[in-house]
């Protein structure tokens, strides 16, 4: 009879576990997706220009990995794309590749790169000629 | 003794499906991260000058949604950000905002947007006096 009662109860409990789990989720899945609206965004952009390089291997490889590595836990996420065309028929490609941070925090992210600000631009040289463009934006959606 | 087998029957049979959902977990999260990876992404710049406006309540409200719709199912997110500095002290903001489309294939984009390419630039004066710059990506990470 003791048994009988354990295992009803085990059976309750992982009932509701499984059904918490399940209903858990969902919303989860809504927080992934939401979690980005008001984060700040730092965006590094390496407008194309004839006779200008980018080595997009290096750059993510090492380049991104290092600077990431400066941010600790204030870094949500970091993306990297590479251009490929302007959309609009005999335009010139407008950037070549565009690396972006996801932070909490803005100030953090300065006080992080402002130390190290040489160091990354030593690391320039490695993989482009280009002098990048810097957007600080706001995730609104 | 047959109520207790059904019920160790059921006890294991939880176990088994708590255990496949929480392994299930981490790989379907790695999912959502990594579905990004390889799609193209257009995005719309909308570089500051002295003199431009930029609406972002009728972008965000009315035309994101818009060409967003004309998208379809080739549309996996899209996304908006508002430009808030350069980021280098003493420098011009670079863009007011920035809308992205994440797609799956850019032909589909170009069939979908190019017959209503009018309409879409005649909805520019409701929220902007700025002629964007128009990016096509690959998303590298």
């Amino acid at each position: 009879m003791k048994i009988k009662l354990v295992l009803v109860q085990l059976f309750l409990g992982l009932c509701f576990s499984t059904f918490a789990q399940q209903n858990q989720a969902p919303k989860s899945e809504n927080k992934a997706n939401v979690a980005e609206k008001g984060l700040i965004k730092v965006s590094v952009l390496y407008p194309y220009a004839e006779g200008k390089t980018f080595d997009m291997d290096y750059y993510e490889k090492s380049h991104m990995p290092y600077v990431a590595g400066l941010l600790g836990s204030n870094l949500v996420r970091y993306t990297i794309e590479k251009g490929i065309s302007s959309g609009i028929p005999n335009s010139p490609l407008p950037f070549m590749a565009i690396g972006s941070f996801y932070v909490k925090s803005l100030s953090d992210y300065q006080a992080a790169i402002t130390p190290n600000r040489e160091a990354i631009r030593a690391d320039f040289p490695k993989y482009t000629n280009i002098s990048p463009t810097i957007l600080v934006s706001e995730v609104v959606k």
